[in-house]
C-alpha cells in the first residue's frame, strides 16, 4: 500500500496505534504526476496538502513581466502545497509542477480537520514540521538580505546537496534570485578555485 | 495580572478552563524592557519565548561589514523570540531589541514543554499561529524575488499600517532590504503622486 511511507514518516515522530494507521490509510489518496505535469496552478485553489512519495516537485510565481520565481522545492518525504489557499479555500498564487515523474499521497482539508480532531497528537507533528519550515525561510530572509549571491549559492549547495544533483540549473538560479547566466558564471568561478 | 492578556489571547482561539488558567499564569513571568534594551544578542541562547504584551521588538542580523538585516517587528499580542535558538538550545544569529519601552511575559522551553502536556489544545494554537507566520513569510520570499523596492514598500503599507505609524523609517528600509536614502526618495515620489 502507498501510504506504508507516510505511515513510516510519521512514525519518527509520534507512535500510532492500528486503529490511527487504518484512519490514515483511508483519508489519503494516492495520486501520480507525470514529469512537468502541473499539480496546481495560478488561481486555482488548493484543495488538497500533498505528501512526496516519490519525485521532485517546484512551487513558483510569476511575475507581471512573466518571470518565474521558485519558491520551494519538494522531494521524497517532504509536504508541498499552498497553505494559504489551502486553509482559506482562496486561489493560490502559485504554481506546482513536477520537476521528475513523481507520486504523491493528497489529504484534502475535510479530511485533515477529521485527522486532527481524530490523532491530536498529529497537531504536534505538523507544528514541528512547520516551525522547521518557518526556521528555514527566517534565514533564507535573512541571506536575501545581507548575503552575496555566491554565499547564497554556497549556502545552498551545503544545505540541500542532493537537490543540487536533480534540479536543473535555471531553477536553482531562480530560487536563489539571479539569472541562470550568472549562476553558470558563479559555478565556472568556484570551480577554478 | 499582567498574564490576563495572554489569557485573551488564547481565549481567541481556544476554550481553557480555571485550571488551564491558573498552570498558564504560573508558568509565564513578566519582564519590562526599556526602550533600546536588548532581549537578545547574538551569540546568546534563547532561553525563552515572549508574549508582547505592550511595545515594540524588532529582530535583525547584522553582516559581516557591520550592516544590520531586519527580519521581523512584532508588537502587542505577537510573539517574539528566535525559535531555532530556542527548541534547539544553540547560540542565535540574531538579535532582539526593544523599539519602544515594552512589558513582556516569558515561558521556558521546559515550561513550554510541560504546558504542551498538561494543555495539549495549545498544540493546534501554535500550530495555526506559525502557519500563519510562515504564510507571510513565504509572501515576503515571493516579494524580494519578483517585486521591486516600491512594490514592497506599498504592500508593506497596506499590510502593516501601525507598523509604520510606529517604525523609524531606518528600520523599515531595512527589512524591505533597502536604503534609507531609497526609502526616503521612493516616499516622496509617492507622496507626489
Amino acid at each position: 500500500m502507498e501510504s506504508t511511507q507516510l505511515i513510516d514518516h510519521f512514525s519518527k515522530y509520534i507512535q500510532l496505534n492500528t486503529e490511527e494507521v487504518e484512519l490514515i490509510h483511508s483519508l489519503f489518496s494516492y495520486k501520480s504526476l507525470k514529469k512537468k505535469e502541473f499539480l496546481l496552478r495560478s488561481g486555482d485553489i488548493c484543495r488538497t496538502e500533498s505528501f512526496i512519495i516519490s519525485g521532485c516537485l517546484r512551487t513558483f510565481s510569476i511575475d507581471e513581466n512573466g518571470f518565474e520565481h521558485t519558491l520551494t522545492f519538494a522531494i521524497e518525504d517532504w509536504w508541498t502545497g499552498d497553505l494559504l489557499s489551502f486553509f482559506t479555500e482562496t486561489s493560490t498564487s502559485y504554481n506546482i509542477v513536477a520537476l521528475e515523474d513523481s507520486e504523491i499521497l493528497q489529504i484534502t482539508k475535510t479530511d485533515l480537520d477529521k485527522l486532527y480532531l481524530k490523532v491530536p497528537k498529529l497537531e504536534r507533528y505538523f507544528r514541528q514540521l512547520i516551525q522547521n519550515a518557518y526556521v528555514a525561510q527566517q534565514q533564507r530572509i535573512d541571506q536575501n538580505l545581507s548575503q552575496t549571491a555566491e554565499q547564497r549559492y554556497l549556502s545552498f549547495v551545503e544545505k540541500y546537496p542532493v537537490l543540487l544533483q536533480r534540479i536543473p540549473q535555471k531553477h536553482i538560479a531562480s530560487y536563489l534570485g539571479i539569472t541562470p547566466v550568472f549562476l553558470s558564471m558563479l559555478r565556472k568561478k568556484l570551480s577554478q578555485r
